[in-house]
């Protein structure tokens, strides 16, 4: 099972940025543990923080992948472009979110790409991930 | 481990009600497929349609165990009382979602108790209660 | 041919409450004259102050009768929960108003629940009831 | 008695426009029928697609007859010149409508004329208008 | 000097229509005072409910007279074409209110045409139209 | 004197809910104090989480007492249902929040009940409810 | 092929009316040379100042020719009965304007008719009549 | 008879302050020629840039002339604090301006006196004064 | 103790200013009552129409006295101001208002100032200003 | 005659993407049509899903080319620096969109660039190009 | 060169007002070394709690000096009148503020005066008038 | 002392683009002119239309630099993923305008990454750039 991970603008500083917020542990770590916990799945990462080269992304991999796991960062408020990408390809794509933006500011609140996504899952930290892959590699139980 | 999940407004009516949208699985069926998937956490379950009975079974629960798994239904979109409640207590909660909320009405894209959670899971069917689960049992990874 | 009549909050109170609004003539008086005007047809009466319980009820009615009279009262106009469940349901339900609700304030001109009745009725006083229960008995005129 | 039907802006299209929203029965051969069930009632008639022919007639109408049927159309929308004819006039004004107005578009809504009327009725297809005379020849049950 | 008085809807029905708001006097009556009271003005008077009359009225005398009073009733709040059709002639347009329209409903504190005119006259009852008159006749002082 | 006191939703955690806000406090040991400052007045207790059940009370207590003390708590701020209560029966209702709810979250700025009221007391912690008897007791000084 | 253009409030000004804006050229002189220039195409020509004439000729052309052209003027911005109009007969309809109305004043930024329409052309000046008519006549190439 | 005239902020730099907008004569001169033309009406004048003082004044004159002309200037869109004087007092007041405020920006289209003034004049120069001086002295034709 | 009552803008009109609304007591004769109700009270009285007045009043009392009552008058629902004013001083102000400000205009029910007070208390008539001060000599109970 | 095309994000997945909405048709074969249909004319193309390339390239054509031809796909609805660089360079540009953006979802119908460019062609599939090219190419007719 | 500064409401207490947010240093402190950093510079200081003082005192200065430096506190997000002030003056304004406003409460973020000014200088703490000084000194460099 | 300067987009074509608003000089010469003025601070510059681009040189700079002059052009009104790049990195960024913004389109007047700054500069033409670096190496005066 292929699935890509997409990650938006700012996530490159994970650990570095604002970490009472987005914690301490930098992206890459988190990935190899995801990986050696999901052997059976082909892990692809990327990160941008261009919102053309993350819909690039999401047109090469939506008809490759069989589902993508996208935290689109501020992206996420205000990008009908990102929204029209995932409509655009085959794959189900998963929002993810570190924080529960939900409890943070108001623009926060509001999510272009939601409807275009199978589902959302957010506030969990990292484990967004993880709960993110378990949703597209076990869809029903 | 102790879960609770409380079910809100119209989800006794699972498999009979908008089966289009909400699936034709009853939710006591899925349950007992939870309970052999997880037997080392002792899951309750309670449903009610009156927001103040949601609100006393969270406060009843809500110090007892290690986690409260929360779909409010149409409450979530108006409710600031459950909202209220899910703060006063100690236990953390996940709210859910079986369809893709932000992919319907204007009004199911508010919510009045997302903000008072741990974080939020949303438009994986069914498998949003195991996913939240998931959440609650193994935070880290 | 089954009917059930539901009234929402405050409902009890008519005859006492507000007359200049909702008139000196109490429901269980309108509803004997009801009855009479109707002797085919078997007309239940349900009234309660709680969301819940009125959801309750539409759900418990909602597959036994050819169809349901509502007033919601102040529900009407902020009950998603109450909506929902009429949608679940399979008898087609009408929504009354004894005043002109779109005579009075603001907030009242909304309501939450009337594109998922089958049509609305307002302004007439009790006698509302009498029209909504013609449109479920004679729908074609 | 004396009852006024006046049919606002592109129900004279009746049968022929939308039947998937408005039915595909002329109103002439609907209000043949209706004529005959109330033998008892002189039922005038009148259609425009203009909104200040529509006021005439209001204005002729409103210190002649007993009541008036009003489907404004989409006048009902945006109309504070019919509304004011409304209050201008001694008969009473039922709004109606075929469709239920509240389950489509956001714009229809709202009524500018509904609080100048004596009640409203909506949703019951051409039945609608038999409801708005009863409603008129026996206001009180 | 010549000047020409066009009202709007329901204006027809001064004198009858709600005497509380509108006065008690008809606009036939007072119009005669007016000539009177200013011998060398002359002034011409047109009424229509239908606003694409009232447009065609303001076109035939907008490259004529002097100077427009104007009285667009209900249209006044809503009538984006009324006012085009002011911006579109040579004359002056005065609008006038009996009423003051700042101290009714909500809907009426909106002119759709108030910046397409010179100035704007309201609440002084049937004097509105004198006093616009002097502006039109003696605009300095 | 009989002076009701109402509690809504949360309100049966005091001392134990969000303490910075609400104080460490329980009602009862409050009320006990209460009782004793004033033992001329009858003093009736009821807390409800539920919307429906307030309103019961509210009808209930509200033909046999001189006045009402209510914290509707998070309904304060959505409930018609409640207002309408307040404005069915005959006694006096005097609005109370121990918090000032002005300085927390803009959803808790609106009240929905204040304007069916005598008066509105918030901020003082639980004295609120004292000043509220005050109110009710000598309403003139 | 049979085209008729509609032309709505004010545009029987075209050439007078504010001629920064909507040019100096008459529309009769355009049309002669728009029919010189499409001899195969059957083009009929009407404009009127009001609402329900305008629909009034949407009904009549509507069923009869191949194509509709409306400029329908400042009703573009304020009338749901032009577009029920428009969805109610068989002919496409596209919605031409000779100004940018997205570039002046914020009213005409929205129009109620657009999302009846076929498409919409604007700020072309007279020329957009002609584009218009070639898209109704080579739709596709 | 003895009117005030009453003017709010920056109009004491009437001829110098945006004679585009506001012309070139100065408030004192004009005031002389008004004073000629009406010798038998005792005209007091009174100009501050302060809120408070402005309300001193119409509570000081209120009590004591048969009308105010008062151009509150930018205060018109602001002051509550002035609607509740002009309420509070015996003489009926005229709401002045000298530009057609409807024609400027957004924030002077609403005034928050209007509603408590007798009528409005607007956009005349500095003739709107002697308009509203015609109102009060003669209300009646 | 010193307590400092500070009255905004047109309350020194009380008793004469819309006895419906306000009473026809003079504030003054209630303060005589007020004062011998509390003679171990030093009670100090200041009343200004003056936005900057109020703020100097609050400026000068704060560092001084135990606690401020303040009746903001209009300026409540307009004054950013006054509420840093209060924010800027030591002594804990309590807002007050004569009428139940939420039963009246919209514009009442906001307030720009109790976010930065320490309470509120409405519609208590002058009562309101007894309940003040007990809230701020007895705040325990 | 030098006319530049610019196609926005998602628009290289034409054909593929949403054929229900955006046709089966790919941009290249289409583009290679209507060069043959238009010899004369030296037609550019060039498409990014990147904001930030899409104002360099109007940047770099926007001097050179007599016109261009803008479909921005999702950026049309929020890009200010799409519409500034517009604003900057000497070619006049044609908006164009392939779907009826107005009869789609509410955010499509806002465009942040429609008031930079000269018009706007929407809703005649890959024929707006077309119609596009005609207006630049015979702007008078 | 000649150079006004002017502090509005509150700003007497800078050094003793939330220090958290204004600093603790006073502003005559401040002014003695700014005369001293820039001894060609006529100073002059002003401040006052008043919106009219305010406004008397641009106006005063607004013909004699060179510059304004203005930080009108909070009349900054309500006065129309100071912005009429400026508008009707000579000498350019410069908007000063302490705080980021822009990081603090919603109300702050809007500017009435911003666009009257010259330009708006936010955040530097009591750096921002030096800064404000140089603008008005060395505009070109 | 290390500076960076961060243009945003069309800000390359500065000389070039409405010189009206933006003057007529480039920007590599007023940066010439400011390096002689400055010649102790090392001034590093980057210009990009593209807002990832824009984000990955904050984040560049942002770990070495003593502070960030940022004039995000367009992006200041839509980017939140710019304002997220701000506050994750550990040099002040200050946010400069050439022109007023305030003074042009409403929706100029928003900024979405204010908040995240230390403070703002708006108005002064190119100065505004030097008054930026003056704030970063001199903030204290």
């Amino acid at each position: 099972m292929k699935i890509a991970i997409i990650n938006g603008p700012n996530l490159n500083l994970l650990g570095v940025r604002e970490p009472g917020i987005y914690g301490s542990r930098d992206f890459n770590s988190y990935l190899d543990g995801l990986r050696k916990l999901y052997p059976n799945v082909e892990l692809s990462y990327f990160q941008s923080n261009c919102e053309g080269t993350i819909i690039d992304e999401i047109q090469n991999q939506g008809f490759k992948v069989d589902g993508i796991i996208l935290n689109a960062g501020a992206y996420t408020h205000t990008s009908i472009a990102i929204a029209d990408a995932i409509r655009a390809v085959k794959a189900p794509v998963v929002e993810v979110h570190i924080s529960n933006v939900h409890a943070r500011e108001d623009f926060r609140h509001v999510s272009m790409i939601s409807s275009s996504c199978l589902g959302v899952i957010a506030g969990f930290g990292l484990n967004s991930y993880r709960l993110a892959l378990e949703a597209l590699i076990a869809p029903e139980n």
